[in-house]
């Protein structure tokens, strides 16, 4: 099917995205065994639970917009989580691996923070007002993961960060 | 030659980005010449000029760690870049085209930005005060390039954007 207008452009990025959302799903659960600190296993767990309801979400607005839902195969998300595989192999169970799961799942967090900004202005371009709605929740947990990634890594006054943690061995 | 610690790490995000960077070095004047709008061409010529500077910057960071600039692949990069070719052939020069464009280059922008975050975390974690305040310099500029794509296609109170152009034709 040609992509002839910003609608049919929408619905293109809404397959790429649900392709991509699975394909967390099913990655997750390798980074939350694979790491060491239980409060990046909390977090990533936590953030597994909160991808489903983003897949549930994109399936109501396949519905909203009264279409089955579909994927096409988002090759970019399977690089970065490629890239997220091979940082399991390369390490031990570490500080040292946690610090390179994290540079790695920021980088999956920031796809899709890319991916569903732009999906909420498409769908606000073309009125939409509920769908944006559910994207922007979306949007605003994705923005909330990362910035828990962050803290995680880089500590804060009271706590060690792992980055530090990875440093001092 | 085996990871062994936060400094390593560093240095093999270091290469990554600087393989990135390359890439986009080579892959944004395609960008331009598909855009159709003045002001998406003006914007991704402005952040070439600072792509060429962000290298210049990774070099001067090689050198202040005394090692030589190197490079590894960076399989993710190429495959955002491919998705950006990929657009380039799909439409033809139009606004629509241009809402595809930005929506690519925003994955880019992301890329980067949660690259160059990871990078300055361990960089202050190391202790390296001068080179954190250049990917510092860095990130400021990614983040303002993301934020300027985002105006251009949602425009202003005072200007139409790139998706209200594709939406109306």
């Amino acid at each position: 099917m040609a992509t002839e207008n910003i609608n049919d452009l929408f619905i293109e990025e809404l397959k790429n995205i649900l392709d991509a959302e699975h394909q967390i799903t099913k990655g997750l659960p390798n980074l939350i065994k694979a790491s060491e600190s239980l409060e990046l296993k909390d977090a990533l767990s936590g953030h597994l639970k909160e991808t489903e309801g983003q897949v549930e979400r994109l399936n109501k607005i396949f519905s909203l917009l009264k279409i089955k839902p579909q994927t096409t195969s988002c090759k970019a998300m399977k690089g970065l989580i490629d890239e997220c595989d091979a940082v399991i192999k390369e390490f031990s169970k570490s500080a040292l691996r946690d610090a390179a799961i994290i540079a790695k799942a920021q980088r999956i967090e920031h796809y899709e923070i890319a991916t569903y900004g732009t999906l909420k202005s498409f769908a606000t371009e073309l009125g939409l007002i509920e769908i944006t709605a559910l994207l922007k929740t979306t949007l605003d947990q994705e923005s909330a993961a990362d910035k828990k990634l962050t803290k995680i890594a880089e500590g804060s006054l009271l706590t060690a960060g792992i980055n530090s943690e990875a440093n001092s061995k």
